[in-house]
């Protein structure tokens, strides 16, 4: 690319923007999770945004605003292809004009045939548009959830369990302590916080009563809640925690995994966190209705007890649900194993 | 440390030492694989040796004919203290002394009160003698079995298993077919050539016919076969594969765990690798006789089926067994996890 700043300045420009948008995962739903750095003429970094709750700014607009005059003539480095089209904010394309820039570099095209031509838009108006850079970091990172959700219509479903090595989550008499670790548990409140709902079943909810919140290590409620949503025909009982006041929760008397996820989209959820337990798990994999499998697994053995994972209709091992591990990391004691469905890849 | 060769010369001598060791695992039970580096006077190497068989010359040995005229003034750099005792052979310290090194570097002290005393012989005569450099790789990586053995009287045992994310090691229909990938098999393989012994259960003979032999990727067989061993009362019907002439097969009509390691460890076995099935595992988790274990996890998901590890009198979760993840890997596409006994660290 020419013009001002190196390769390298852009990759570090789009890895700033990646962050951004990370850290807003959980909060723009239905909108999708942008990061943008604006660079002046002189490829210094003039600003930084990230998506605001909808209704608020684009990301654009939010790095535009801090650059100020600083823009003009210089790059937006965009986790997604700007938008064209007016929704309850003004096309992102416009602002861009309107603050002179020169450039701009995004990492994915936008799927949305809504949206789509924003490059076109701008390249039309002189500015030079390229496209593609660590578009693999921002398509498996925060615009995940998102594009699923574009091409697909439904909501993007990570099923996380905790089990042992040999596949339990609960002894032979159903204690289940210690399963996770300290360092899990604090895990999936930091991955609760990104998401627009938190799913269980009334299997979960009637044995565990969980509170299904994100909370900080101290105890305290992040600023962002996901829904909860309890699955299944059982009532719950009225002094459940998961009806107390510190989030919304939604009480789904269905069974079917899509009826599930068409009320969640419904909603504006595009990001859903599977919490379990095995039964429901099971019905979401027999429907093909599992995106990403998140396992903390334990360095333990139990040789008894309860299973991960419940029946999900599969009899012969050709009918097994063949996934591709992402990423393994150790998490505290734990193994994090992050895998996707291999017809997904 | 003084003298010749600088602190890295000498680690880089170490790490030749245990990959020589590494190299003669499943050879040289009941005595230990060892390596040995001599450097010459100046520094560069001169020899490298490992045990060889038993009957044959030790590491120190090997590498010190390798040398010949070169040891003098030189340095022998080995991973076990050199032992001063007549075995099968002369002791090693009688070769380094008539040898001439100048200084002897070994990663893991004898813990044999029979051959104990090789560093002080060593220093008696003059010769700089230096323990502990890279004494943890040498102590899990060759040496492990062997001081295993020496601590505890008890053959090592390693549980291998293959199993899907949520712990099941076959479909409900008994299928089990790619549950462990071509990599991790041809790895189970490479595993066995280093073993003494190989042990199933009459259940797994019964049910897969399986050869329990360690073969090359092309199909041949490997020149170290360990001990096949077959743990169970049911006959094994005589045109068993395991009962073919490819190596030599023990049938023990017993069941517990220890029965079966005291007749192992009379037949001079150190490193044991149990393979298997849930059954036979489960006891041996019971009897507190897993001292590592290897977990093949293949990124699948079955919801049903046999589980990976049978009844091990675990009730409650307290009971459970815990362990400490030493690695992670991936092998080809599955998650290979090395783990340890909590109680063992
Ligand atoms: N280790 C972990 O990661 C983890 C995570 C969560 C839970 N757990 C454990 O799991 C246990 C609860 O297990 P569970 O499996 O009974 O709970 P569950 O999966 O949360 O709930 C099962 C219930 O979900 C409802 N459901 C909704 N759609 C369904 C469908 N398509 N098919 C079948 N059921 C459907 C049914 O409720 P109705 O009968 O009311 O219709 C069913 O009884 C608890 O002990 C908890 O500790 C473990
Ligand atoms: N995924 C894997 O890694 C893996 C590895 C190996 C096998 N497998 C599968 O496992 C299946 C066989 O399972 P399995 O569990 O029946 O086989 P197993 O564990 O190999 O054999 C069980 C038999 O071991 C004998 N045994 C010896 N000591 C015992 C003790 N202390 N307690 C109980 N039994 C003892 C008993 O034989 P007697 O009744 O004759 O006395 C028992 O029936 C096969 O389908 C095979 O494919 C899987």
């Amino acid at each position: 690319m020419g013009g001002t700043g190196s390769e390298a300045a852009l990759s570090s420009a789009m890895r700033t923007a990646i962050g951004a948008a990370e850290g807003v995962r959980g909060t723009t739903s239905p909108n999708p999770p942008v990061g943008c750095v604006v660079l002046d003429a002189a490829g210094a970094v003039a600003g930084i945004g990230a998506t605001r709750p909808p209704g608020g700014p684009h990301a654009e607009v939010v790095a535009l605003r801090e650059a100020g005059e600083r823009a003009r003539g210089g790059t937006a480095v965009v986790t997604l292809e700007p938008c064209s089209h007016t929704g309850r904010t003004p096309p992102c394309t416009d602002a861009l004009l309107a603050a002179g820039v020169a450039r701009v570099v995004h990492a994915v095209s936008d799927p949305m045939p809504v949206a789509a031509g924003g490059a076109d838009i701008l390249r039309a108006a002189g500015v030079e548009v390229h496209s593609g850079l660590l578009a693999e970091e921002a398509e498996s990172g925060p615009l995940r959830a998102w594009l699923h959700f574009a091409r697909t219509g439904r909501p993007h479903v990570t099923w996380k369990y905790a089990a042992t090595l040999d596949g339990r989550s609960a002894a032979a008499d159903g204690t289940s302590k210690w399963i996770s670790s300290p360092e899990a548990r604090a895990e999936v409140h930091e991955l609760r916080r990104r998401m627009d709902a938190v799913v269980a079943g009334t299997g979960t909810v009637l044995a565990d009563d969980p509170q299904l919140t994100a909370r900080t290590p101290e105890g305290g409620l992040h600023e962002h809640q996901p829904l909860r949503v309890v699955v299944g025909n059982r009532p719950v009982p009225a002094g459940a925690r998961v009806l107390d006041d510190t989030a919304e929760t939604l009480l789904l008397p269905a069974s079917d995994p899509d009826t599930v996820l068409a009320e969640l989209a419904g909603r504006g959820a595009v990001d859903v966190l599977l919490e379990g337990g095995p039964v429901l798990a099971g019905a979401f994999a027999a429907a093909g209705r599992i995106d990403r499998v998140l396992g903390y697994i334990a360095p333990a053995l139990l040789g008894s007890g309860r299973a991960a994972l419940g029946d999900a209709g599969v009899g012969s091992i050709s009918q097994a649900f063949r996934l591709h591990v992402e990423q393994v990391t150790m998490v505290g004691p734990d193994v994090r194993v992050s895998a996707v469905p291999v017809a997904q890849e």
